[in-house]
């Protein structure tokens, strides 16, 4: 199944079923009117959702419209959980060299998980609004899930069976203010602003054979500036699968229905000692960081710069016919004017 | 106005209006269901729940019953945003001290603060099961309170006037899993297990002259296995005021209605070097990491140790003329059996 939420005005949206190719939606406001209603009582209402979305597909409902993606918000406008992992390991390596430190053995086999906070998700097509390019602005395209209730202690083996959905997101990132939170100690707070996520949030059956082992076996395509930044298969290279990173996230705590948890920047480590640029014949990238870190570690210091107002993000992903999965996430990065 | 949250089998439970002494409670689903409800729209549905509220307290309503703190949930079971401070910096440089590191001088000017998990807050009276003491299991005695929306980049001086709620908070931590999560860099996940809430949320008016400069100017009591743990005076010694801590969450997100902002564990300095705890004539402590701090740095290590199964934390908050505010947190530690 897949679904959107459209804007109407309230602050969670209006549920929408969306055809399989994303052209038709149809609302359901006898089975719920939110997609955290959905989640709430996943196995009371899927079964009916699913009738649905049949019909739908096979264009028997009267009622549909044509989906319209710049309608949407992201699937859960707003929402109880996010936790951000970072699984492409990867990535966090090349963090640490670029700046010569080491990255402890440990963080192959413990994953990293930020706390995001999750009261006001961006749209997918929202402007990214900051007050100052001197923070760094940043995108990182990543996959999420949403879970079902999943009890505290689950074991990694067990977790997989709570994954109810799966989604992009772009998590910006404001990467002039990460070393100073950072060195706090407390973690990301202002350097993690609000997130976006693709307009549709799919069931992982969608994914036929490319969803296998907890992880989503396809190119995540990024998009900086209208040139091609990065096409890193997301199955690759990912540490950590999903079900381990939900088992992380329920270790001293239950999981709510509707919890989302993220993979962290998706990055393929491609047979190099540093990967390469889409230009250069590589897979890319997933954030600018990355491609900063592998200037650092080559000519000693970064030439791209971090995004500027005007500039703009499109990250999607799409199936192996060549079709978008989850719509795209299309952002521009513009100054904020308080009211 | 007072608001608590009575268990009724959904997720988010029932809205109860409670007297201002706490003896009687009203539900008023003509006007809200849930306490989010009311924060989606507080300019809409504050003036007549006022209405209610007076007719509570004078004893006018035939449908009022008997309030019952065991009935409670925490005033939103669970929410959009918990975002929690460190604005008692006395308690900081403690921790600081303990471990004979200097604490950076920012830190007085730059609040120190984490991005919480809000999916599945405790109950007031809930127990608190955890796996495993060797995790260090310990309480945290603060005050939150609750925001409408908040814009983007609001100044700390206009910050106040999005202040709707006040609560009580046991931020319950995992002491033993902190110094591996916080070396990882990403900060609290596992180490920050759900926090439970006081069963009654009020609005800034009724603490009277108790709130002042954005604080609450009231002794915090911690009553530990039953006996008297802590009673610092939360107005005293509070770095950064809850306007403050809104500005700082704020700096790069808008707050969505019903975000909590903690304060941090309240401390007193108590004019010595190392506090002195209630036995010794002091007004002691709102955790068990800081005497632990204070044993450190007085004999060279900690005695005390953290909470053993069966142990019990109660948290409360009384006016000038000894009647309780917020109801009370009472909560004992058991071992967690998965189902």
């Amino acid at each position: 199944m897949k679904f959107a939420t459209y804007r109407n005005g309230t602050r969670d949206g209006q549920l929408m079923v969306v055809s399989r190719d994303l052209t038709k939606a149809v609302a359901v406001p006898a089975l719920a009117v939110t997609l955290q209603e959905v989640l709430d009582d996943w196995e009371g209402i899927a079964p009916e959702l699913q009738t649905v979305y049949t019909a739908l597909n096979n264009g028997e409902l009267d009622d549909a419209v044509a989906f319209d993606e710049s309608l949407c918000e992201s699937p859960l406008p707003r929402a109880y959980q996010w936790a951000d992992g970072s699984a492409y390991v990867n990535h966090v390596e090349l963090v640490r060299r670029a700046r010569n430190a080491e990255m402890p053995p440990s963080f192959w086999t413990d994953p990293l998980m930020y706390q995001g906070g999750s009261d006001d998700f961006l749209g997918p097509k929202d402007t990214i609004e900051m007050g100052d390019t001197s923070w760094g602005i940043d995108f990182e395209g990543e996959i999420a899930i949403i879970t079902d209730d999943v009890p505290m202690g689950v074991e990694a083996a067990d977790a997989g069976q709570y994954i109810r959905l799966l989604m992009l997101v772009n998590d910006v990132s404001l990467r002039g203010l990460i070393p100073n939170e950072l060195g706090k100690g407390f973690g990301f707070f202002q350097s993690k602003p609000s997130s976006s996520f693709s307009p549709v949030a799919v069931t992982p059956d969608e994914l036929g054979d490319a969803w296998r082992d907890n992880k989503v076996h396809l190119p995540l395509l990024s998009e900086y500036n209208g040139e091609a930044f990065g096409k890193p298969n997301a199955g690759e290279d990912m540490t950590f699968d999903f079900a381990q990173l939900v088992a992380h996230a329920a270790k001293t705590r239950h999981l709510s229905a509707g919890a989302i948890i993220g993979s962290g920047t998706v990055s393929n480590k491609q047979g190099t000692d540093h990967g390469s640029a889409i230009a250069e014949g590589g897979v890319g990238y997933s954030c600018i960081a990355e491609v900063r870190m592998i200037e650092t570690i080559r000519d000693g210091k970064p030439t791209t710069g971090f995004m500027q107002f005007g500039d703009t993000i499109k990250i999607e992903m799409k199936d192996n016919d060549g079709a978008s999965i989850f719509g795209s996430i299309e952002q521009k990065v513009l100054q904020y004017q308080a009211d």
